[in-house]
């Protein structure tokens, strides 16, 4: 043999051997994507879901590996594949692993892709999902939703891999999938209670921003997803581009996002006023999956133009579905995944280097890409809302509205706070009433005391004990009489109202101490009967623990701003 | 040469290159647990702990380096390797690291993996121990423990080695030995003040959850472990086993674990109403530790069954020996690692598809494998008995009572809080007392007033300003008297009574605000003398900071749910 | 051909292949490194401004994609090279990704590489900047200043490179780079408001430390550096040492840091009494920042000096700038990469074992070690000064005093919190004055009222609600009259207040409820209206928010330690 033949056959052993490692690593990191997405979806949200979410992503993976096991990985990449369409389901996978017939590369690597689709969703749902119903969700993607499309796109008999459909990675396969199922999701679930105020006709009067509980967790999640992206766009360079490939595809992975987010930061900057953080970190994931499918065809100049455009288009799109459609998706997980999803598969058929519009590719290549994400929208569209309406029929979907309330963590999981020991401030959700109030309403007889509390004082403190969840009627009740002032603290109430038992690590809880919120309320004497009265028909359910209202007398009330004492201190 | 003979050549070379390198990102994300362990550590205690916990993390690492170095790779690894036992200590480390003698590889891959022996253990003596008896335990087991039974499995002269003892990365090795540590260690030092609550006969009467600060970080530690364990399970794979059995192995290091999260999530659901967040998170490294011998040995059946075990053995463990055994191990180190660690050896000896009792193998394997892991666990426990035993003695193994009630971060490295800006809750910890009470007993001439506080009202509202810790006192005084009622705040306290001067990176810090609570009680004229003995007896230290109580006129009272005022309104 | 041949062009091609995906595997873990230095940054500074930290962070790396894009990676690594010193811009990269003349690999890894350097004066510069200037800062440094000396250094061609000057994977090119910038950037700005209180002369009469908000996200960042190094320092082994090298690297990566670690850990407790864990947290990056010129050159040995130095120069030059020069660096950035920077890149000169004077190789290569390190400072000093001088001039380098006391995040985001639903304490910083005072003049006229505020009660409470940013003047205020008891808490403050409209996510932010604090002051008979006015005078500015002040008469006062009531109780 020559010198040439023994080269050949060198490179090709070396490449065979590092590149099947890589592949491994690439599956790792995109395992770890998983831990990205976990940390964003909690960051994103508030407190009180912290714990629900968690268990949300835990369970995509865990749930989704048996079903990829047992059905997915047939349906996606069986050798006995039917009509370009489907695979026929087997349970080769429970073979002795020594059967060198069994790739389990290829299985390993599909599962983390499978379970990336899986848990792009539950952030669109977060803060107000059954947790059951969540799982089996989770199981139906995982199980046949998510591997048929895929196996279309990947397995070499798939209608669109013959077709000669790019989607390097995924932005169809996998985040337009789990884009458009948060969608459907979204849709079938309704907006989290106080994200719109309704007007009397049913109509939006009002858009309230529920902020999430840290932005660092956040920015952690969005640093570790763009880590992990490496090796979801990098690692299926095996054999198709050698080294350069792979270096390419390193290098679109990076400009794209950090393109879209300096796009986004001064696009937020001209039109809000201010540089907005957390779309900011949204838009580094956009252009991430905007970059998805074409990351291996497209130069420096498409990777630059397709991050520029998805920073513009994840706010548009995230702020067009909460302002115009009033569709509430807590971590912008729509516009992340699917908008930026069709975005970079039909951006392939526009800067694709060998066969794209802009590089003399003409049309042709752009028409296969728009086919197939329609397709793939069409399909998992059709599956996703089957299911969801299945779920709500005859399982329900949603959350009670007391579980919202008080938070996912306490009554699905039984978790006090999943910040044991820190304090929180009272929610504060103006208007957030459904369209059809379900108010105690004023009929029911509340026990009020007519008789004078205090005749012989000029200003009272009323001060007021009760249960959080409380505040908002509270104060919708006082601004009718027309008390705008109060002054509101986090206090723990301690008395006979014992919580109902909860388990943590299989250990009952301890709940004499109960969190409650105090509200102080400095008025002089005319109204402090009214207030006392209104307070109690607001505060008022029958169940203990509807609080305390004491009334002290007050010697002097002054306004700093004004100087002005007594009465004329109080009127606003 | 033929072409048959160039291949081979080609991929022999191609997998040593390929494989050394991987064997070194392997090593890297081993590393990168320690950081996984310190945030699951971390996040499952309290914050008033967690800069103490994240140091011990570090100290684990940075003392075991040293320590490695210096003794434990010599005793594990040499060459000159003594009856299977023992290896010589050298210090060959220190020569020039050109020379070519020198498995550079070799020492960081097993340094880090010492490492996670000796980081386990932090987590079940975590809120309790003294750190510089903490130090000295990390550096015994680093330098002699773990080296020796490492060297036993590892060394291709150990005994264990070659009896066909299996443990392909470390679930006796690793994981039992760092597991029975921790409990020995739990066993030493007792239960946290407050876990059990003790009878008259020195009986624990009651179990107290003692939840963990932030169930993110827990989270977040648990996907860093998986993510690492992929390299921690996989790296070893060098020659052994080529890319399919590196494929394989990822495969079973994902099954075991999604497996193990989805039967805690069902068991605990079935079992205590509601599917528990903290306990599937254990159950995800429960599965991770049972798989680590077996991983390269079993099928997926295999690592199935192993993974649903698991799932259940972490929650019986955890369960047990804090509800019958009131062993205090606050992050369930023991059934992660020494009852799993038990589980995955011995399942080897049931799974192994070449091997294993239920493939045909008969019982000689699953018989090596008790043997080995009894063998590991008795060397450990002797060990661990000695050296505990020594600590306690002379050295002194537990903080003072006071650093553990105001917290290890504050008394032992000065840090005001590791959350400074937060507020906290007060800490709950009903009847959190030791067997034998200390109490300031009522005997002691606390100075207290008799004459009435204000004659003239009917109501009074009492507020007692004074030190978080005295609050479970306060409580016990107040229920005494029947007092049940109370509004407890955290505040801040300016006044002479300054702190004692702290550092923060060399700076002393400031401390003329310290955290107070303020209690508010509201009761009718008669007990308010009582109530105003009975806090005064409960606070009294006779140091500055006791606190001060307020007495104010109360106009009225009313409860909201029955509408009383008054008298009637205070009674529960 | 014979047998020996082939396997050298086997392993040459398998080398080749494999160090060729480990280079790209590097420099994802080398992106990642900035997950690390976002959290460490943000942990290490306080929860007002940790949205601003993270923006700025991914703007380092936002921007510099594009500058370096454009200019930078031309100006280091062209081809047509100038003088050793400088290279030909050009716009290569925007020609077709397959050209294979582009190498790609090179450009991303030295991408990373250049992002790391910019986004190590965040951290110095925490808290105070402006966020426009930042990002003109950051594209200056990406496109330019880095950029020309890594030229110098890892150009081929560079004048650096030539003398034979070890920077192997930057001490000098990166860290020192980017520590003096830090350090010019500190001195520029001037420290944080209450960092320092100065006397009348001027001088500085005390240093406050102000803790980080969050040692657990301090130390996630700092294990994820250290996971990220083994990256930078073993990334760049490709070809050079092959894998006994890469090995060699990551022994000296681990060792160097764990031993600053131990050592930082006993310097600070022998000097300050307890072992110090954000200072320890610290050395870690310290001892990894020195080991980065010399990782690939010194032994074991070598290694371990290196480390234990920089466990002690960085408590030095951390205390010493703060304690000593006054220079404000909140996250330690100038201890940690600029002279430990400087000390490994002259630590080589020492160590090397081929030509380090402790080696036997004289002072050859210690000069050019020096004259190396010095070149890089001057450099990068003259680009500083100039850069910050005219941002300074031009566009302002300093956020406004009230953005710094109420938080970037609020000012220059709009973020509310960074952690909404948490409560926070008071911000404490005892003289948190500017040389200058610029409070509002008593001769301003306040409207004091003079009357009494309520004649017939012993004791009062004064219950003063106002804005948080004023309690520092308050407490001056107070202590001036004498008094010293004041009890403080945060509140929500409810009234027609509306703040100004911010946008989350596009959507408005309703800001009714207002977070106030609450001071309690008792006060006997005499002082009231003395109490009164001075809290007027002190919280007056004329606009709405300056709060109110209620009197409330005491029943009685009692004083737990002594048993004092009534006025006696109030003397402290």
């Amino acid at each position: 043999m020559d010198m040439e033949a023994v080269k050949q056959i060198a490179y090709e052993a070396a490449g065979q051997e590092a590149y099947a490692i890589w592949f491994l690593i690439g599956a790792a990191l995109v395992f770890f994507m998983q831990c990205g997405f976990a940390m964003v979806e909690t960051g994103f949200t508030r407190a009180k879901n912290a714990g629900n979410i968690i268990m949300k992503n835990l369970m995509d993976f865990s749930i989704g590996t048996p079903m990829f096991m047992l059905l997915g990985f047939a349906l996606m990449l069986s050798e006995n594949y039917f009509f370009g369409f489907i695979g026929k389901p087997d349970l080769q996978l429970f073979t002795k692993f020594t059967d060198p017939e069994m790739n389990w590369s290829a299985f390993t690597f599909n599962l983390v892709f499978c379970a990336t689709a899986a848990t792009i969703v539950s952030g669109a749902m977060a803060e107000r999902t059954k947790f059951s119903a969540y799982c089996i969700y989770s199981a139906v993607i995982s199980a046949v939703v998510y591997p048929i499309e895929a196996g279309w796109v990947w397995n070499s008999q798939g209608w669109l891999f013959n077709l000669g459909f790019v989607d390097f990675a995924g932005s169809a396969a996998i985040h337009s999938c789990g884009g458009v199922a948060a969608l459907i999701g979204a849709i079938f679930l309704g907006p989290r209670i106080g994200k719109y105020v309704y007007g009397k006709d049913g109509k939006v009067e009002k858009v309230n921003a529920i902020p999430g509980h840290s932005l660092t967790l956040g920015a952690l999640g969005t640093f570790i997803l763009w880590f992990g992206w490496y090796g979801f766009n990098g690692a299926a360079c095996t054999k198709l581009l050698g080294v350069g490939g792979l270096a390419a595809v390193f290098a679109t992975t990076t400009i794209a996002p950090a393109l879209a987010c300096v796009t986004t930061m001064i696009f937020t900057w001209v039109k809000n006023g201010k540089p907005d953080v957390s779309m900011t970190l949204n838009a580094s994931l956009a252009g991430l999956v905007a970059i998805t499918a074409p990351c291996a065809t497209v130069d420096a100049t498409g990777a630059s133009i397709i991050g520029i455009v998805a920073g513009i288009l994840v706010v548009v799109v995230v702020e067009g579905l909460d302002l115009k459609l009033h569709i509430d998706d807590p971590v912008g997980a729509v516009g992340v995944h699917l908008a930026n999803g069709a975005w970079g598969t039909i951006a392939d058929g526009l800067f694709n280097v060998e066969s794209g519009l802009f590089y003399g590719g003409g049309f042709h290549h752009l028409g296969v890409q728009i086919l197939g994400e329609a397709a793939i929208l069409a399909w998992v569209t059709v599956c996703m809302v089957i299911t969801f309406a299945l779920i709500k029929k005859f399982h329900g979907l949603r959350a009670s509205k007391e579980e919202e309330i008080v938070g996912l963590d306490k009554l699905e999981h039984g978790i006090d706070s999943s910040y044991a020991g820190f304090m929180f401030a009272p929610q504060i959700l103006t208007g957030a009433e459904e369209p059809a109030g379900d108010k105690v309403s004023a009929d029911i007889a509340v026990p009020v005391s007519k008789g004078s509390s205090h005749p012989d004082a000029t200003f009272h403190m009323v001060t007021i004990i009760t249960r959080q969840s409380k505040f908002e009627d509270l104060k919708k009740a006082m601004n009718e009489i027309n008390v705008t002032g109060m002054t509101v603290s986090n206090v723990m109430g301690c008395g006979v109202q014992h919580g109902k038992s909860e388990f943590y690590r299989g250990v009952p809880v301890d709940m004499s101490l109960l969190p409650k919120i105090k509200v102080d309320i400095v008025v002089s004497e005319v109204p402090v009967d009214l207030v006392v009265a209104s307070a109690k028909e607001a505060l008022y359910t029958g169940h203990i623990g509807d609080g305390k209202i004491f009334v002290y007398d007050v010697a002097n009330v002054i306004k700093v701003r004004t100087g002005e004492e007594g009465y004329d201190a109080l009127q606003d």
